[in-house]
């Protein structure tokens, strides 16, 4: 398989938890990644969530992005929603402007779009959906997504630079699609190490019917996505960043 | 009374409808006025209405503002919530994000910012609470308000443009704030024109005990607010507009 | 075809308003109609416009039902959510409750369940999602559902009583399921006439394809269902009104 | 100070989860106390989650109570919202009509109503507040409230029978009012001992100014309450067990 042509990034979502409710330990989080994706108050967060995430992580200069969701917090944005294309492209142009105006008040840029959730799943199951949400996205930002699915074809299509996501924390199918559950699993750290490391070291990974799969990273940018609401987040992320650190430093350094 | 130094605009709150929920006869409105105060989502609106909402006020090239609210759409933000400041700070620059990203699509400045309902009141009567809405505005954003109370007061401490407000259809108490009810009452037309015409050509109004109360104008622009939700608006929209443009053209042309 | 067993009676989805969002003349419709399904607040409703209804309801004798619909206020339950079993069993079981109280609170019997919008599509696409939404339904309560398809397959499975709808102001497709769409469209009175004369007086009906339809009511109770927030609701309903009281009189006086 | 006429008893919120989002350890707190106190969807809750809670605590043979709360999950029902009457007597209805449908369901009977959080402030300090959340609960059902406030005097007027309450994990005020936190600070364990251990003892209680305050608990019948969302409240609520068990035995057997 063809190796990875860039250093590889981490991105954790973040600011999931909504008022008085705590999703993940982003405190503990943010210093061992390099990108945010922070939630936009549909399917997780709420202004002031959004207002502390990103003073963190500006306080830790991670890049930060925007993770807008279906409008749904009580099923986290993983309950599939039938909606139109019109109301998916100005409820991603919403969410995102919402989390830019905290950047604009800090003075940071925006980094980066990545849909949460099922929205996600959809995207590179439809190809109107994907092309939907991907039009609510401001000119010239990047999107993350699934590197050989519709993700990186419409945003070939639409002009929107890519990055290659790898996943420390989720399963994939033989089809290369992602296993998204309502609620994360738990998972044996020896076994999410390999994970990472296949990814990584062979963008190749083991699907859950036992399939050995290439990744087809071709020359795109990529990050690493892992996730605050996994049980054993903390562990799997510090893994996750060895992995990555070992990597980065034999191939770029 | 001192004359109004500036031309009078008119501004009505738009895009207060809700998913299938239709509000206020927003297509007849929009091309009687100069001034668009369009709802953010909270108390009223939703992504697909403020998208179109800001495309029909472009095709009249009407000025676009915000016009956040609290976050209670069954009360249509009129009815008080305790918040924090630091909640009413995120909830504001949150609002006001998300409009800005359909202004932004379709290459369009963020005009001013107007808080909703009893938000609106709430800061005249609290320092802290006004302050805390403003601060959620862009720097060098003009905001409108009351001339003589809080708003005007605190929009110069924080250096905010500050545009004075006149009432096409909403009563004051003889202290000059406002009587705000949780569902407008219709009006007399011959009493909405006296009460236009009094405000525009006197810079005074009768309070709903009967005095006479002079408006603070001072040297700030002015616009009239009028409201969709009121019965008969478009009758007192264009009962307003021609007040309007008989003193506009009288004393600056 | 068989003649229709039973006097045919009028049900109306009632107290679909929100906050101050008004949706159809409830009050005009109320004194035209035998059945009442009102929403009990997820898809439309709230607790006081429940409350109101129902005593409007109950000052002119119509036997009250449950409007239950998915979570989805600005879709206004018209847009799918994919919903585990036990989501939908609770779901429906907490709204039927929610309603139950205020007939309790005025002394009046729970008639019927009928689920709202993309629900009762749902429901007759798929039998996991018809039975779960059943098992939320009180034991021994009337559910009004489409003949011959999974709503009354079901209902029999469950034990439930079964009553048949007619649909005064919705189109079917030729397979005898129901064209859903977000927004009522209106319709010409006079196709709306005869698509109430075909269904009571033939059980039967002409689908979107120009095929003439047969309805197998067989024994069963029936209900002819119209919507408050279809264009044009109120003549609708008096059309179908004298049709429906026609028909009772030439057969059931 | 008059002791305690009856056998105190102890209850604790539960199911304030929402979602997938977990509040506090209810199955480690189930086995401990005597009352539940069911959330009910508008501070927090969801239908699964009531319809779970419910099950659990009918394995443990606990007496269900509804938990209804002002119509704010973002705030956890301790934002204070000015609601009218109607709107108070209605959503209090709602909500507990919904609980309702759960223990229907399960053939169990409703324990009691407890307001939840600042609803239950606003109803000690003022009367129509309380008397418009009393209406909404069903006849000859008993209030848990604050004994010698305006909680007891309306129960009274209103005829529901009235259960005074303890508080193991919340300060109070000199007025004996209580010291409500948007969120619950951590207790030293030795101090909630002594607070707890004050009131059951001696219906008294050191006040936040350092005062100590006698509780007119009189003939009441006495539950003591804990929060699941306290920091460290498995631990509090086993001592309330082990002081109120001591209590009890030494007292009632």
């Amino acid at each position: 398989m063809a190796p990875i042509k860039h250093k590889v990034m981490i991105n954790v979502d973040l600011g999931e938890g909504y008022g008085n409710f705590k999703c993940g330990p982003d405190d503990e989080l943010i210093p061992l990644i390099d990108h945010a994706n922070v939630a936009c108050g549909f399917h997780a967060g709420d202004p002031l969530i959004m207002q502390q995430t990103v003073a963190t992580c500006k306080a830790h200069n991670i890049a930060i992005g925007a993770h807008p969701g279906l409008p749904d917090i009580q099923g986290f944005g993983r309950r599939e929603i039938k909606m139109s294309p019109e109301e998916l492209t100005a409820m991603v142009r919403y969410q995102v402007g919402a989390l830019k105006a905290f950047l604009d008040a800090e003075g940071l840029p925006l980094h980066h779009v990545k849909p949460h959730g099922v929205l996600y799943g959809m995207m590179y199951r439809d190809k109107d959906t994907c092309r939907a949400v991907y039009e609510g996205v401001p000119k010239g930002i990047p999107v993350f997504g699934l590197a050989g699915t519709l993700h990186e074809e419409v945003a070939k299509e639409l002009g929107l630079p890519f990055v290659a996501e790898l996943y420390g924390d989720v399963k994939y199918n033989a089809d290369r699609t992602l296993v998204i559950d309502r609620k994360k699993k738990p998972w044996n750290p020896e076994d999410s190490k390999k994970h990472i490391r296949s990814q990584v070291e062979r963008s190749a990974v083991t699907a859950v019917n036992g399939e050995e799969v290439e990744l087809p990273i071709g020359d795109h940018e990529v990050s690493l996505c892992c996730h605050s609401d996994s049980p054993g987040c903390v562990e799997i992320v510090k893994a996750a960043r060895a992995i990555v650190d070992e990597f980065n430093t034999k191939h770029f350094s």
